[in-house]
């Protein structure tokens, strides 16, 4: 197992240059007068394919060797990385096959087909997505590139923590709490290579779904725990059944606790999203910022950030959302 | 009268670092392609108080001498300006003043209190708004600041353009046409300023709602006419009676051709904003992305830039363009 560090982090920056948008760090005054605590927003959704999961995807395609990027690469995905993937291997002019469930929102499918990929669907009940991927990978002599179990994937998801240190070392500010929205871990664990090397005393945390709270629990046990259930949660984008092997290697020597929020409470964070930071946020995205906005007594007088990591969210239900009938 | 010029314009963005937000310039390739040219969108939807409206009044605000700082200030708006210039004022530890019509919307009397703001109400039919403010001033010894026809505000806005040149050149891109949403033009003389230093082949262009088109007919006869209307748009933000005096003497000088464009074209682009960029815009401030997207044949091959230029709309209004009801 290869585990990724800082300077893996900073090398996907170098490649990221120019390629990735360089978002900013978002804070309105006022609000943070109301809640209490300083928090300061990166707003992942404004990044090529409305979420951070094309900083992995483009670091880890960029580092396949010459020989072998005729082949193509493959991944499984129904949905963000999907877009990743398919935008990364646009622009390197490789081929990308994505394997997506025929249940998959048909916006995702078309997302992914626009940027040139190959989509192969498969029955979530009766075909094993690995499966596929890896007959695809034996027959082509594809890479398969995995949403998060992949060094190179966590180092390019880590470029994000590295532009809010920069951003908060330029500003003279030091985080107390910094709060990512987990799935399997590879944006959380890029992070936290990022923000720990630059502010060792902030507390960096997992916030997820309640109910897929696989991170948190895995945490306080210190080994990787699985989910009971596989749907069930609008936060469609973070529903893995449990935490990578490698993000949990980084992850449970640097984090602190985990959180886990509602449905509910992500569809707040969604309209303060939009009230308040004018950003588009999806559910499964707003995790972090509900999980600062719910624990308003625990973060009192302190500095946090939150990742509002996607933003990829039917236009329906952002309405529902809007409305308060979600 | 004085005219601001690039250098004014280089000063205010000295003034503005570190309390503007360096908004990001976003691209969507695969949009560029169904398209049929480059679009870059510039997202002042995230600056503070949502909209590129902090930048012009921070920019005359941190001008203002010590002596008359005390005295505070007072500004007539009934939404973007004013909350830009009570958060201006708010960090500048001045009093602001802000003349509102009694119907303006309540979510923006309560933003510009929440900046902390003193809030004067005046009745539309039967109060005139400029003598009530011109009290203020004599009374209390302060400064008013225009929402657009004064050269600070003028070259405080300019940095949103100064910004603009500097991602394009970093990147090696010349743009073909900056698309600018235009009310009394302050922006748009401010952005051609920034634009006409770099890149002196770019045609840069006022994006006004179709009956509220002042800035284009006054740019085609060479002198400042009025609209016929007050209101009847949904592009609130934008709706000045006609061009500023300073504003026209660059704008004259500087611009192309003017656009106008209707209410659904400026919904179709607050939907475009939303599915591809993840960003909030306001019918006013999505008048320069509709103005690029209802005129897709005449900028075919070329690299178009347009100014979402705020993001401060109703949810219920959001919710029923995103619905395609409003």
């Amino acid at each position: 197992m290869i585990i990724p560090t800082l300077d893996d982090v900073v090398a996907a920056a170098g490649r990221l240059a120019g390629k990735a948008v360089r978002t900013p760090l978002l804070n309105v005054p006022v609000l943070d007068e109301q809640l209490g605590f300083r928090l300061f927003l990166k707003p992942e959704n404004l990044q090529r394919t409305g979420s951070f999961k094309f900083r992995g995807a483009y670091n880890a395609l960029s580092c396949i060797e010459e020989a072998r990027r005729a082949s193509g690469v493959v991944a499984c995905s129904s949905g963000n990385h999907a877009q990743g993937v398919a935008e990364a291997a646009r622009i390197l002019s490789m081929k990308a096959t994505i394997v997506m469930p025929s249940d998959a929102p048909a916006i995702k499918v078309e997302r992914t087909r626009r940027s040139g990929a190959d989509v192969v669907l498969y029955d979530r009940e009766n075909e094993d997505r690995d499966a596929i991927a890896n007959d695809i990978c034996a027959r082509d002599g594809a890479t398969f590139v995995h949403p998060y179990d992949n060094p190179l994937v966590i180092a390019g998801q880590g470029t994000c923590g590295l532009e809010i240190a920069q951003d908060l070392e330029l500003s003279g500010i030091s985080p107390d709490h910094v709060l990512v929205c987990t799935g399997g871990g590879g944006l959380t664990a890029g992070v936290a290579l990022a923000i720990h090397a630059s502010f060792a005393g902030a507390a960096i945390h997992s916030c997820e779904p309640v109910g897929f709270d696989d991170y948190r629990r895995s945490l306080e046990v210190g080994r990787r725990l699985a989910n009971a259930k596989a749907s069930g949660s609008a936060c469609d984008a973070i529903l893995t059944p449990s935490p990578g092997e490698i993000s949990f290697a980084i992850n449970s020597a640097l984090l602190g606790q985990g959180y886990a929020v509602s449905d509910a409470e992500a569809f707040h964070a969604m309209r303060i999203a939009f009230n308040e930071f004018k950003c588009v946020g999806e559910p499964g995205g707003s995790v972090a910022l509900a999980t600062a906005l719910a624990n308003g007594r625990e973060f009192a007088g302190k500095t946090v950030v939150a990742i509002l990591s996607g933003g990829n969210v039917d236009p329906d239900l952002f309405a529902r959302v809007l409305g308060g009938t979600a």
